[in-house]
């Protein structure tokens, strides 16, 4: 596996690249014309060989790897799996990703059709499966670390900041982030996120998951069957998020917003090196700035 | 069908309803022991008839509504499909609907998996094909509405307001909130204000939906296939949400926060009669309270 080396960060956002925005007009309370950038959105159908999976809505940046991702993340691709290639077509908006040998899931799949008509509710199934017996590597998480991340996460230029109304998800390795998101729903962030360690062979171990959506059950599953044994958020969490956070060994960090955030699973792995007296409250513009 | 009458509010959010929440107990950012309310979460697996459809995560409360409107809104469930029941299990966690004949979905997804082994991917197609040609009534908007709307939600004791990490969604007549759903997704909210409207025949003419959550192309799209002529939202904008409120003479109305917001479809429809010297600003509390 590779490890991540130098300062650098991979993937940064682009908010100014052409086609992930477009100006639209309109009228503001006075009536006054305004014109402001809108992210864009857009379908993209994910194929496993010749079995089609789902149609995701996405700013259309990293096709491939929200589709390899999004395989991995829903236990459709395992770690056995060789990929033979990603065919993308932008004017069809499909991508199919390609195996040597038929996988388990499209197996799987055929048995439910046969049986009930559709697999639609087995994901969800097969998502929690993946769980099972999952315990996340005991690892430290210095909260310098996790300020030193906010501040510079909030700064970066990103479409998030530029547009809004966009999620953000970012693998950090300790206070450095490395590969930086965005989509218009927060799990295709953490799929695209996925989907490049999986493409690069990106080790896990020792980092941290930061994100600006909420910590719920499909995320957390999500990072644990990554393998990342840190989830930080800005935003809060939900009951049975917690209870997997628990049960997996996954720190969980949440409502990080300035000095400010809670620890609901994992305060025994925290490092509790900041001095808060030199951590300053959040500007104004980032607290506005959510992206419900 | 029904038409509202009188001021009242037929569903009010329950934020200290029983089994809504939970008292989650961890540490804040100085190592102080904090216990904090937290949304449940849980799964629904939903059957039409004998066929599985999805399993969707939501707080629990309205089960009935939740399939009903999902159903409707993904275009599984027409106007001419009669309903006999529904058959909620709470400890299974699924809930049936029956219908007297089998659905022209259940037939359309016998054939599709018999060609192509699944039908994940028609759900969004089906969405589509609902919209064309569907123009919504011509329905003024008044922003004096619009306001009082908002300063109503947003003092309106809800999850939200106490737990966060949640979305809300409104059915609106005039300045008078209606229906006031709460859920984990943004989705299910508006999905079970729809099973509401299926199941007492609620007319949508004159209605206004009123959203915590972004303006997507799903939620636009669901807005208009439910047939509520005017939709606003505390947060942003997708282009193609806006396209297609266009398309389908959609009123769109976003970053509605204190005095300020843009509306980016059917302005000609907005009705400019609020004193905007007589609007107050957002008090910093709800400003904060963002649930991305």
């Amino acid at each position: 596996m590779a490890t991540a080396t130098g300062e650098g960060l991979w993937i940064a956002p682009s908010p100014d690249a052409p086609g992930l925005t477009r100006a639209v007009t309109g009228h503001d309370q006075s009536g006054a014309p305004v014109t402001l950038p809108v992210v864009e959105e857009r379908p993209l159908t994910i194929y496993l060989n010749a079995q089609e999976i789902v149609t995701a809505m996405t700013i259309g940046d990293y096709p491939e790897y929200l589709a390899l991702g999004y395989l991995r993340n829903q236990g459709m691709l395992s770690p056995g799996d060789t990929i033979t290639g990603t065919d993308y077509d932008e004017e069809l908006e499909t991508i199919v990703v390609r195996t040597a040998h038929q996988t388990d899931f499209e197996d799987k799949l055929k048995k439910k059709t046969r049986t009930s008509g559709c697999a639609v509710g087995t994901v969800f199934g097969d998502m929690m499966e993946g769980l099972s017996g999952l315990t996340l590597p005991d690892t430290p998480l210095r909260t310098s670390d996790l300020y030193a991340l906010s501040h510079s996460i909030n700064r970066m230029p990103s479409l998030y900041l530029s547009a809004g109304a966009i999620h953000g998800t970012v693998l950090c390795e300790g206070p450095h982030p490395r590969l930086y998101m965005e989509d218009v729903g927060r799990h295709n962030a953490v799929d695209k996120i996925a989907g490049y360690m999986l493409r690069h062979d990106i080790s896990p171990d020792g980092m941290t998951l930061y994100t600006t959506g909420r910590l719920t059950s499909e995320m957390v599953i999500k990072c644990a069957l990554m393998g990342i044994p840190s989830l930080v958020s800005r935003s809060g969490f939900t009951a049975w998020g917690v209870e997997i956070a628990r049960q997996v060994g996954l720190t969980v960090v949440g409502r990080l917003r300035g000095q400010r955030f809670v620890c609901l699973s994992g305060e025994e792995r925290l490092v509790r090196d900041a001095d808060l007296a030199s951590v300053p409250d959040e500007p104004r513009k980032q607290r506005r700035k959510g992206s419900p």
